[in-house]
């Protein structure tokens, strides 16, 4: 298969792209460095990218930030952090794609188990995470063409130390069950799944 | 309690106004009529309303629109609908409200059964609600002053026969009943509860 992987650079992306190159050729995206380059908080940069990759068989999204910080002092513009990336780039790469994808593809988007399972400071990424869940479960019923549609729920990786602290009693995820994760969703057959790793 | 009502005079709103009004001060909000004039996707008049308002008890949100429409030409516009009004206006209502409601306050937003149970032209209600469910649960883990929040999450509701045919086999649902749930969110002593109604 032939598969992008956006934020191929990141903690998540690099273990997936590690993963998924043996057997796949992979297309690495990011927004600096990689066999292409794209800004998911653009529409016109997603566009692009599809365009210069030309036909594909599956996407793969590890990409996507999200404010993490006090609720008591957080306003819109902190909120819109997540919406603008994480939420509406990893959207506006599955309503850009599905007119790019080939038949019987697969979109990939992570989440995360804050969706479920709250932190403190971690409502803005509850929020968004929750969102993707229920923009897969809603986008699986409509795509066309067989292409399907998933995400990927890790809890806090192993490779993040630096969000431990804010993780108490969370059991850091092991990367290789990450990356499984997204295996089982480009290489599975389901569609409109969570696939929880936490 | 003093309790703001936000659109006091849609389809669901007056059914919890009539509702809430037999036992408490009802201080109804809406864009063109009501005690107090809101835009909710606006910032600066969330605030303006409770500066207005003064201290309260209750925030109860029955408002907020979202784009319904096939996903297959859906663009990041159609979506924004949802995310401007439906989601980040409900939450600056909380993230605003917050500085302004009295101890053991409580505040409901809504979301809808469209959060799990997605059908077809529903995906930016899906991800919406979703993405409120999402947010109540983390934020009722960091409010403080004994603050609570909760989300009432109804089916299609028997006042809106509009929609019944995008909701094929979905038994609408019984305005009595949703009433009941805000009430339980609003007298009641749960916080960072999705109240099901459907």
């Amino acid at each position: 298969m032939k598969i992008i992987i956006i934020g191929a650079n990141g903690t998540i992306g690099k273990i997936v792209t590690e993963a998924l190159s043996k057997k796949h050729e992979i297309i690495k995206a990011s927004r600096s460095k990689g066999d292409v380059k794209v800004d998911i908080e653009s529409a016109s940069s997603i566009e692009a990218m599809y365009k210069e990759v030309g036909s594909f068989d599956a996407l793969v999204s590890t990409s996507g930030e999200a404010y993490f910080g006090p609720l008591k002092t957080a306003t819109e513009k902190e909120y819109r952090t997540g919406i603008d990336s994480k939420l509406m780039g990893q959207i506006n790469l599955v309503l850009i794609g599905q007119h790019y994808i080939n038949n019987k593809g697969s979109f990939t988007l992570i989440s995360g188990s804050l969706a479920e399972d709250p932190v403190a400071y971690g409502s803005d990424a509850s929020m968004v995470n929750a969102a993707i869940n229920g923009f897969v479960i809603a986008a699986a019923i409509e795509l066309e063409n067989n292409v399907r549609i998933n995400a990927v729920s890790p809890g806090v990786v192993e490779d993040s130390p630096g969000y431990f602290d804010y993780f108490p009693g969370h059991i850091p995820v092991k990367m290789d069950e990450v990356a499984a994760a997204f295996i089982k969703s480009v290489e599975g057959a389901g569609t409109g799944k969570i696939i929880k790793v936490h």
